[in-house]
């Protein structure tokens, strides 16, 4: 192989991890424990994986927890993790958005650092009091907007922010999946049935769990704030409490114009997260299912393909880059790039791209602004 | 090669055609003459091919056009060849949007076919009193949405019409190019000079030249209707008079939903037409720049690649193939796919797929209720 | 659309074509003929297009051809378009390979210019002697390997012979089709039938058909000439007369080293033509399916797409080009361009790059070479 | 998400692993670690991963090896380690190919189970008598053939087995880089240097370093057997030890044809190992680069798209899949699905698909003769 592998800066010891959520069943979670693992900077080593004390332990064995750190509420977890000397660095929340806050909450006025999923709250004032928590405890909170660790997504973030794309014009993105496509709902399938209950996900359907990562995503790489949107949720499958299909248009504050779309009902789309920014200079592609390349059109100019490792990579997609050009890196290394930033934020205090409770904030304004004018008739409502 | 090439049905003579524009540095009289050309069921044997007299004759000339059927004005040329034994079956008017509707309504008069480049006319007003000059003359009105001509395409309009995606909800199109990123106008490109000039392309730029193929194809393809839409249409590039981006949200009579972006401004497409269709049972992608190939994806099997001649194609679709799978044809086999149908319509009364003066019709109120909703503030309008 | 149509250099009128085969059911006859049409330099006005003299007359009436010169056998046709004053100026041979010398050798012989199919000749004796014939008439002789037509592989020669590539180490060309995968031969399928017929091919079976093909266009792309090969040709399905796989290894005159595949019994490939060329300083890719690009990776930067039409073009890519970029041009173009630059020939007596009666010659003795290798026992022999 | 995350069968313990070689500034040895790492079924808790004793800390400070078990020599590692009680489970070996044999042999030796990266030794003869020690140790011996490992080449793998192919025919296989395109090796390129010199990489360079993984892939997916074959292989690149460039044609034991390309200056290939295989039925098509879809073409047929997690795996594809399709996985990925195989084998007994020792014999032969072939001046030689 051509290059060497990257070799994230060590330290002297594994951060200790403990998990809310994520017990047997759950998708997410084994996704942020494979993340927390890859680069070897964190160990779980406490868990409150279930609300069910036999499934709890039943989970922690299988994850070489030992009994006295497998909790079954994460109140008593955060206390007893405070108390001990050992207690955990951070803690991972990755349950349903209704049990978000209160976790988050209870680690955070322990004293305990907070990575949590998106969206992060049921709602935006849920989101609001967060934020003022976090801001009270000085501890870190980390939103696992996981797309934005893709080290091509920081490659085009940086390409914008130095102007190789002139001022934005106009931004596409779009999340297209598919397994909603039928009512999948109401049987046994523990994945689609939080999702589509308004009580554990809030006000937002596919909007809220997909259309949140295009928006975020949109913002991230470009920069730029949307000031105004106009949505058009729909419910296609019968039966359905929340939205499975999402169109919205975007103004942006620089006078950008966007058009985002995300849907759970798209046969033939698996999670086909895109995104094409174009400027003034050139434009710019970038699609999760095809994550290591980014394709840049400067205008009058051949199309140019960009390789994750290739050449032309600024640091801060060399950073989160672990092998060759050609050896695919995919969603996991691209998750843990986040788990790797935020180890160096807890161990060194680095500044760095990993998501914020602000972030997580702006995702609620948006999902509350897409369904008030959704509700309305598809109007132009202020974010 | 492994199969026999199309045979178009064969008559005994070639139909005798003429032309209104295309004379030198014109692009898209060129290209209906290719197309007219390449089934040769036609011969072009007079042309009003410019107002300028030298011009006219030196295009003539060039083209094999006899010096007495070399006209300098088409109403002349109408009533010349409407008295001659050996007059013109047909008229192809390739100029700008503003001489679309003078010429078509002097050769419908005098008895004469119109085949009529896109959008019709200038606008709504001028596009209804042509569909009642068609209904009264009894001739055939032909609207070159050309991109309908595509076997592929084709292909997609008799799957969604059999079913195969059940019950259709959402359409998303798009149309961007990018050669009008920077301004083109002013200078002496003449192929952008008019289509910036509202004087010459009426009321839409980006959304008159481009956006309606976008739009017609959707309707095409799926048979639907849209009943309302919401428009944003923005000019970027500083003293432009018309539009060169279009963002618009669309809703369709059986309660799809769509959306449908044309630019001319972004870097990198050329002329990235591509339509995905998504319905209950199935998803179908087509893109004008790789024609020959359908993606077809029925829930919860393996999508499939339809291939132009390949396994599978309906009739409609072989009709207008003419060499073997993996030997690609194009936009001028498209194009020429609705002269050869216009040739069968004239001469054996055929009924067939062309786009006609309704279809025209319905354009022009597209665009109208594209720039009235944009203008208003991007707010719904029923069509 | 951006930017003007290709405007060919047109003349005062249009060359008079014959054609010899071509007939109904005839595939290669019906492309010749939308070859010559395309760019509106011919007018066929006269055919032998089948010794059945039924065939040969209900043919000619569906071509417009005057019964007068619809003749059936090809040496009277010579012979009496020879001697009239509005005679053609060229013919076309597109009969099987068994009967291109015979014709060839008849119009050549009456003065008459000469467009064949390929390969040219059953074996390489008749294409000795064929080019000894070219050479006393003093007449054009045009071999149809259309491949060399296509805008980007003329870009991609000229690219190579101005050194974009530095010194050329490695070469692969391939192009397997999958329609010979079952016996197809012996029932009415007249493609399949000639093509494995020894009789009526030669030597090769899919190493004549298809393998020339590639082999050809390695030799026009690179500008190099294969010194050496080791071929092994296999027949894989029982009872076929002739190879249905080639798989070759190439040495060429500058060291080079070189693979060649064709194949009629690889599934999923229709007509997979490709080709890549590697040398000291950059890669270049061009596959016919996708004929409109080139992807030019100098060695150590981002990989470009070239585009037909787009930046970088040169002068003899944009005059094989009639439409913009995004727009596709395809297989019947990529051969109309061929006969557009033996119409200059013709008239101008240009020098341009339509394969000739040695690179017919050179062809055979491939062919001629890798049957020998093959038979005995995939050896290394000169060419 | 659609679909429940893998969940790989968990056991009460992480197994311990060591490794030989793999310090600082190696990239494979870095790989490894993930690999056992990603599935949490490995700790590393012992290495030699230096001879220099600097080094060799630093290393071990890094992964969190306590000082005594860093050792610098491999001998004494494996007797230490075989003599703690909690002593190492396995080992990994992950120095250059001349240091393979005799650690593997010292650990077998000591009853310690040994992953091998490939090739697997120096020369056959090595591999011979590694053979046999393995025969008489009892112990696992597995050898990282990484790219059997990828979900969608084990489900290519089963496909052929139960006949979706029928009988095969041709293979074409082919792994081309562009890292080597020019003299990397004498500066201080650690990665060039060992795998450019003879003495630590034997007598293969591009054939031993990335074409035995070409060989094995074909070997492994079709299973079948190479039985002769005729090498070209060529140096390019001046002053250049080994090969850097091989092209082979292979003979398969059931009358299979077959083409091997590997190549380190191909400008504009990274990784592209890629394979295609034809048979009677069907066609299969899977590309490194793109590792988690598998084109399937059935003759007659729609190709239809193959994805890892979606429709149609079959459970030796499940069982390597952690996340829902369209959430791409990769080389690291791929790699750890052998490491999870190796902890399988080791606490279960289970039989697997992991390569063995004889797969590494058999890549040793393949190596040599090739290069007997190609000294010979490429002749066919009996495998």
């Amino acid at each position: 192989m051509a290059i060497e592998g990257n070799s994230t800066s060590k330290t002297s010891r594994r951060l200790r991890l403990g998990m809310v959520g994520g017990g047997r069943g759950s998708f997410i979670g084994a996704v942020h424990r494979i993340a927390a693992r890859l680069d070897d900077r964190f160990e779980l080593v406490a868990g409150a994986l279930s609300s069910d004390p036999t499934r709890a332990k039943a989970s922690a064995v299988e994850l070489y927890i030992s009994e006295d750190r497998a909790y079954t509420d994460f109140r008593e977890m955060a206390k007893s993790e405070a108390a001990r000397e050992d207690g955990i660095d951070v803690v991972s929340i990755v349950t349903p958005n209704n049990m978000h806050f209160a976790p988050a909450k209870a680690f955070l006025e322990a004293g305990i650092n907070v990575i949590c999923d998106k969206p992060m709250t049921l709602n935006s004032a849920e989101a609001e009091e967060l934020a003022s928590i976090v801001e009270k405890s000085g501890k870190i909170f980390a939103l696992t907007h996981n797309y934005t660790g893709y080290p091509m997504v920081r490659q085009a973030r940086q390409m914008i922010a130095e102007g190789a794309l002139g001022n934005i014009r106009v931004i596409h993105v779009e999340y297209p999946q598919d397994w909603l496509t039928t009512k999948q709902e109401g049987a046994d399938n523990k994945q689609a049935n939080w999702r589509t209950d308004p009580k554990q996900s809030g006000a937002g359907g596919c909007i809220g769990d997909i259309g949140t990562h295009a928006y975020n995503l949109a913002n991230f790489i470009t920069g730029l704030k949307v000031t105004e949107l106009c949505a058009e949720l729909t419910t296609f499958v019968e039966g359905r409490a929340l939205d499975d299909n999402a169109q919205i248009m975007l103004r942006y504050g620089n006078g950008a114009r966007g058009m985002l779309w995300s849907s759970q009902v798209a046969p033939g789309n698996e999670n086909s997260l895109k995104i094409r920014v174009y400027g003034e200079k050139a434009g710019l592609e970038w699609s999760q299912e095809d994550p290591n390349y980014l394709l840049f059109s400067p205008f009058g100019e051949q199309p140019r393909r960009i390789t994750r490792g290739g050449p032309g990579n600024f640091p801060v997609a060399e950073a989160g880059t672990r092998i060759p050009p050609g050896h695919p890196e995919g969603y996991l290394e691209g998750f843990a790039n986040l788990y790797s930033d935020i180890a160096d934020m807890i161990m060194f205090e680095t500044e760095n791209l990993v998501p914020t409770v602000y972030d997580g904030l702006d995702g609620l304004k948006f999902i509350e602004a897409a369904v008030a004018s959704s509700n309305e008739g598809a109007v132009w409502k202020a974010l």
